[in-house]
């Protein structure tokens, strides 16, 4: 490790993925990439927190069985969610027999656990893991911002949580694609205060460690085909790019961000999606598949997070963010 | 790794440890081994949160410079909470500018930040990490049962969340404690749905973590000087030794729990402790000090996660609970 930077000695492989989409999430391009897409958001549950635990179990799953393997054969299971406690990560891990790390990261969970899985490969502790993360419209606004049934009006600088999982199946051997390197974020704070702006807070984490992970790895934006950041949306990807370009680093010819991919019609969903399914679903539906016809070589995955609770923010706290990197080769 | 249980190559050495008390968790034996004693649980903080985030400041900053280290020589700090979203962890971790992974598993906390340390050592990603935990009781209280003012009676299956913090200061070269490996737990579930009764519900996943341990070790209770589960309380490790018995595994006789041995007049706490910081105190205070010293070899340190919130509970869930182990050689 260089400061934030690891490099694994025996790089790890997504084999396979699998990843589910909400009804709104289904209408945009992940429509045509994810594996399920949901005619339901409740997915045949009777609460939002059923369905969206329901969904990470079927990504869970689905990837174990995309990747030709048993559940038995998977030795970790590393998973988080936005819910107080993490509570469908740790209730989809109570269906599974499997060694299970429980983290929180926010919207930058996925990078987390891809991390964590690949240093746990590396290692040669494990076989194969699965890193897998999800989120759901309606027990997310319950939880940090009001009753659905109140009909409040979002401000503009507002995102929109998205209703989807992703999950990814990593061997220590076998065909997919490598993951070479992690960038470990830490935690940034710039002082904003607003819990509609995520994308405005958490901005500043991700330029910390895109910028570390390219001073530490030598290399420059163009050795990317794509610098994927998690959920900034619209507005909070402006701010991304003024932050590099300030510190002599232009992204912005391959930088993208999954919340402003993830809808079609970006308008109605203000700065676009958030929550820790964004990342997760964009990653293991369209990102792989353009990876895996080699339409994409190498990526820099750069999940961010916001890490405020409704308690820390009722007592007048900034919102402090970090931004997870890994880096995935074809 | 055989199972669930990892062997490190390059075992990693907790070389100093630093630990914070509450008023009442002073007043037993912990009192005598821990760094610092609280004279006012508020710790001189305006909330119950910014206490409870101060403690885990205090005991991170305390083990750094009990190792003879400045904050920029560590390469990685792990640790949660018990609050939502781990603000605790992440608004200390906002303090030091050192890389952050934040995890949950509730009381499981400190045995599954010292396995991840671990592993990012052995593997030769980092040659420092902290591992950190704490619990605040008013800060736990007041979010997960009801507010301090109502004056609650609890009932007498109850445990009470020890106010107070631990972390310990791992090195991958360097004289001290050596954690020789790990054994990840799986979620287990009983179907146990009193909240008042987490002992009850966490012992069949300390009994399933130990099991597998030992089995997977080759090893048998005797060849440790002490097995040490984090917070089943009094009826908790009685239900643990009952369920390690009807599987021909007898660990009475070198079994202790952290929640039993915290507070020094038993009969007031009813079953004892419980709460992220109780075995993170316990370990960084009194056990490391016993171990140092020799007069304990060989622990199994198995700290116990239960892993419900507000929202499972009030819908009529039960309650999974996780349990990650942690081999400790002097």
């Amino acid at each position: 490790m260089s400061g934030q930077t690891i490099t694994f000695k025996t790089p790890p492989k997504i084999v396979s993925v699998s990843s589910i989409a909400g009804t709104k999430e289904s209408e945009g391009i992940i429509g045509k990439y994810a594996d399920t897409l949901l005619k339901d958001d409740m997915f045949g549950e009777t609460t939002y927190e059923r369905a969206e635990c329901k969904m990470l179990i079927h990504v869970i799953d689905g990837a174990i069985k995309k990747g030709g393997l048993k559940r038995e054969d998977v030795g970790l299971l590393v998973s988080g969610d936005l819910l107080n406690q993490i509570i469908s990560a740790s209730f989809a891990a109570r269906e599974f027999d499997i060694p299970f790390l429980g983290v929180y990261g926010a919207c930058s969970t996925m990078a987390e656990s891809l991390c964590l899985s690949a240093v746990f490969l590396d290692g040669g502790h494990v076989p194969y893991a699965v890193a897998a993360t999800g989120s759901h419209f309606a027990s997310a606004e319950r939880q940090y911002r009001y009753p659905l049934e109140l009909g409040c009006i979002r401000p503009p600088q507002a995102q929109w949580t998205v209703t989807g999982a992703g999950a990814a199946l990593l061997a220590r051997e076998g065909e997919g694609i490598a993951v070479t390197g992690a960038t470990l974020g830490k935690v940034v704070d710039f002082g904003v205060t607003d819990v509609n702006n995520m994308g405005a807070a958490m901005a500043p984490a991700a330029a910390d460690t895109i910028l570390a992970h390219l001073k530490e790895s030598g290399r420059t934006p163009e050795d990317y085909d794509l610098i994927v950041t998690g959920d900034l949306g619209a507005l909070g990807s402006r701010i991304l790019k003024d932050l590099t370009r300030e510190k002599g680093v232009d992204i912005s010819s391959n930088h993208v961000d999954c919340g402003e991919i993830v809808y079609n019609v970006i308008e109605d969903e203000y700065q676009g999606g958030s929550g820790a399914g964004c990342s997760a679903l964009v990653l293991c539906s369209y990102l792989f598949e353009k990876m895996r016809m080699r339409q994409l070589k190498r990526v820099l995955f750069v999940a961010t997070g916001a890490l405020l609770s409704t308690v820390s923010s009722g007592q007048g706290e900034s919102i402090p963010c970090i931004a997870h990197a890994v880096t995935l080769e074809a």
